[in-house]
């Protein structure tokens, strides 16, 4: 199967297209949706869901997986991050993708096997267990790769049990 | 012009499409569009979004309004309207619509007078000056109604000067 994952923002957006055979994981592409502070929000979110339809029907795939946010503090940030997640979830199932919801709890223990694992050490491993030249950057974009790495472990049909 | 103003949640999402004739104002149509909550938020994200876009299909409004939000408290709240919020903010950019974002304040104030104006007082005003058989139900419906009513108001060739 192949999933694409996804870590949404206004400012950028990283995404993470991965092939899961059996436990084989293969990084098909990754990268980022950069839009500008300058832009109004309704341009900022009309560019980032064409370059997601973009990725959508360039690489074509099946699942699509997206880490569930939980904010303690600043509800100005969760708001900004609400939209873009919103219309990211919207390009999903317009194309009709099965998706998956992780916390990052989940996805840290199915990266790292340590669910409180940190930055630098889920990074680690996104790169080791694809087989990276170097860990992707920005963050957001090794973080979209976390979480479809965690889906394909997850789903139905992953190569693991899930938490 | 013709306004489309919306009050987006992922529940509850009200809209109210108003005709703007020199300082006349008249509706066109109001109501909301309801999902489930036993629906998974990708569909409930779609299902808001082409709800929308019949509405703006329907009735081919020029300007979209709505309120910018702040909250005090729940970032689970904020993020679950942020989703709803940038879905509606994408809508209307893939229909080139003008957007205007303003604060409830401004909301308020232009609609009663009063910046710190109590719901009821604004849900009577928003009768009042769009001549309504009744009051609009749910509160969703009025404050959409309510900040279209802001952006004629406030908007370039609107009839008043805003604040």
């Amino acid at each position: 199967m192949r999933v694409l994952g996804v870590d949404p923002g206004t400012a950028i957006t990283g995404y993470g297209v991965i092939d899961v055979v059996g436990n084989r994981l293969t990084a098909v592409a990754y990268d980022c949706i950069r839009t500008s502070a300058g832009w109004a929000m309704p341009q900022r979110l009309l560019y980032l869901y064409r370059g997601l339809q973009d990725v959508l029907e360039r690489y074509r795939p099946q699942h699509f997986a997206i880490e569930e946010l939980f904010f303690n503090k600043n509800t100005r940030t969760a708001l900004a991050v609400g939209q873009a997640r919103g219309v990211a979830l919207l390009a999903a199932a317009r194309s009709g993708l099965l998706v998956g919801e992780y916390t990052p709890l989940q996805v840290k223990q199915a990266v790292t096997g340590y669910g409180r694992a940190g930055k630098q050490q889920v990074q680690f491993m996104v790169r080791s267990l694809l087989c990276l030249p170097a860990v992707p950057r920005p963050d957001d974009v090794a973080d979209a790769l976390a979480v479809a790495i965690c889906h394909a472990h997850c789903a139905p049909g992953g190569s693991r049990k899930c938490l």
